[in-house]
């Protein structure tokens, strides 16, 4: 097995992520005004073609639902009923799309109820490629995904995440982080129609370049440690185990654009960094519940990191039955114990930034 | 629970119908030079938008591989190598589509293969519904898809296959295929370009309206009794289990446009009926391995029908662990052994039907 796999950002399937990242949830929520505004500054030309959102790293789709009804909401507005808008939901292709297309046509919020004119769509490719046509996108959003890059550039000694890693592996993540955000910028800029806009939030870090996360991954990491010494995984698959995300700064975010008018015809319109309150941890301040806390923290984790984790598990990528369930239960059991014991909350920082099409 | 479902048209999943559909895909190649022709034909403007290509009913998108690549190249030969070409496979919501992500991204048939300019997605809608904006389709492709009808009016005594039903049950039937075939029209003219082109293949009936599936329904008919008697199924349970597949003979497929000049702006370009030799049983005709051949009968029934008739069992419809896979085993067992005992061809009829956007 080659030791250093792509960027494996699979979240768990099932619909594990549309039920545990409540976390995400909140930081596109912080975001959604952001993306109401950025609906109302599109430019449109006096076509009637169809108005084309892109949902870029949508995962299973039930943290897509709310944005995209108050971007529909707005454009209704702004171009009547009639016109047909189709919004494309772009993840990699091992995806669990199969859960996407349940949320999109049954969940009681599903932003195409009642509008027979909006038009819901799926692609199944990395967003580090182009996924639509040149010049084919009125407005686009990427919450909680971009932070993932393209490939793990390098294995990472005594831990799995990088912030906790020396600074030399760290150097080594950061060039890939620059690289792979100027990418993205790229590629979206090219789909995006001139006048469009394209709102990305993402899970970010202090000026400092500190994440929030860092203690999870400690208490994750120490889980793995005690597996590793009950023989439930080896410790070659240990070491394999990388996470591949990077916690942006905000002045990250605008770095291509310092000093020249527009990185690939794109200027920066916005750009803030938000503080997202741990909601489990408000909830544990009014209820004292430890457990219910340790569960959500460890439910959140399993659905957005264990996946990641466990394709470094021989019997895993080999596709055993059971085997990446056996994993992520004792992981989350373990991590459920932890975070009981010691109680912390996760108060964490989000990189919003708003990007439009020049000339 | 009600007894009559909505016609309930899901293939098996987990790649299932990728695997065993065989008999659907030889079909599909009977129809690839009427869609070769028919891209040929498609009118388009001066524009350098996207060309869309729209495979209606793909279940898990290998049985498209084929017709998509033989599609794409006619519209490259036409228009170049830079015109961005997107092609939306659509199903119902439920089909796989992890399946289809799956193939469309690592199938060494792929057609996006060393084209970046062909953009696939998907759409998880019924198709008796509008599924893309109006005027916005340039080459339709529907195989293997438009005989399930849109619902299931009326249980059917003694059997679950209306071709062996009373007349009055039949007539049912064939009142809500007759609606069912001129809103699938409906609906596709009004999303397609003016100039367009959509071919439809299925099964089909004879002049007399007998279909060839009819014996195998018959086999899978008689274990499902064994089944019963077996208290494997309950006889509530078998009373309910309706197929939803209606064959079609060739005056079906234009009796909307007789005495018309055009329905729905649609004119018929070509329509006929292909013999379907059964590769199976040529196969056989060769080795003579009686096995085989009824293994792959079994394993196109379990993965095409199966599912549709599990619909109506209590424990699959309330999601049961294993429930489906414990009934479809027996009923393939069952069926495997009935057709190696009597082994018999499966030659079957595909009727085919271009039709255009005028006007």
């Amino acid at each position: 097995m080659d030791k250093l796999k792509s960027g494996s950002s699979a979240m768990e399937g099932h619909g594990a992520y549309n039920r545990h990242a409540k976390l995400p949830a909140g930081g596109g929520e912080l975001a959604t005004p952001f993306l109401e505004r950025a609906a109302w500054r599109v430019e449109f030309d006096t076509s009637d073609r169809p108005v084309v959102v892109a949902d870029y790293g949508s995962s299973q789709g039930k943290n897509s639902l709310a944005p995209m009804r108050a971007a529909i909401s707005v454009l209704r507005e702004r171009l009547g009923r009639d016109r047909p808008i189709v919004v494309y939901h772009e993840d990699r292709p091992t995806n669990d799309f199969n859960s996407l297309f349940e949320v999109l046509h049954a969940d009681p919020g599903r932003y195409a109820k009642g509008d027979n004119r909006v038009y819901p769509c799926a692609i199944g490719r990395s967003f580090y490629e182009n996924v639509l046509p040149p010049g084919s996108v009125d407005l686009g959003w990427c919450s909680y995904a971009a932070m993932w890059i393209s490939k793990i550039p390098t294995l990472i000694p005594e831990h799995f995440y990088v912030q906790r890693s020396p600074p030399g592996v760290r150097a080594v993540f950061e060039r890939q982080a620059v690289e792979d955000w100027r990418s993205f910028l790229s590629v979206r800029s090219l789909e995006m129609r001139r006048g469009a806009r394209i709102v990305v939030a993402m899970p970010g870090a202090d000026d400092n370049g500190e994440s929030a996360f860092a203690p999870l991954m400690d208490d994750a990491k120490e889980v793995l440690a005690e597996m590793e010494r009950e023989r439930a995984i080896s410790a070659e698959e240990r070491e394999r185990m990388v996470l591949g995300a990077w916690a942006r700064r905000k002045r990250d975010l605008t770095e291509p654009f310092a000093g020249v008018d527009a990185f690939q015809s794109l200027i920066v319109e916005e750009c803030e960094t938000e503080a997202l309150p741990d909601a489990a941890w408000v909830e544990f301040e009014r209820d004292g519940d430890r457990r219910a806390l340790a569960a959500k923290h460890a439910a959140f984790f399993r659905a957005v990191f264990a996946p990641s984790l466990a394709a470094a598990l021989t019997r895993v990528s080999s596709g055993e039955a059971g085997a990446f369930e056996a994993f992520a239960d004792r992981l989350q059991r373990g991590l459920r114990e932890r975070r009981a014991a010691n109680p912390a909350p996760i108060h964490s920082l989000v990189q919003v930034a708003v990007f439009a099409k020049t000339g």
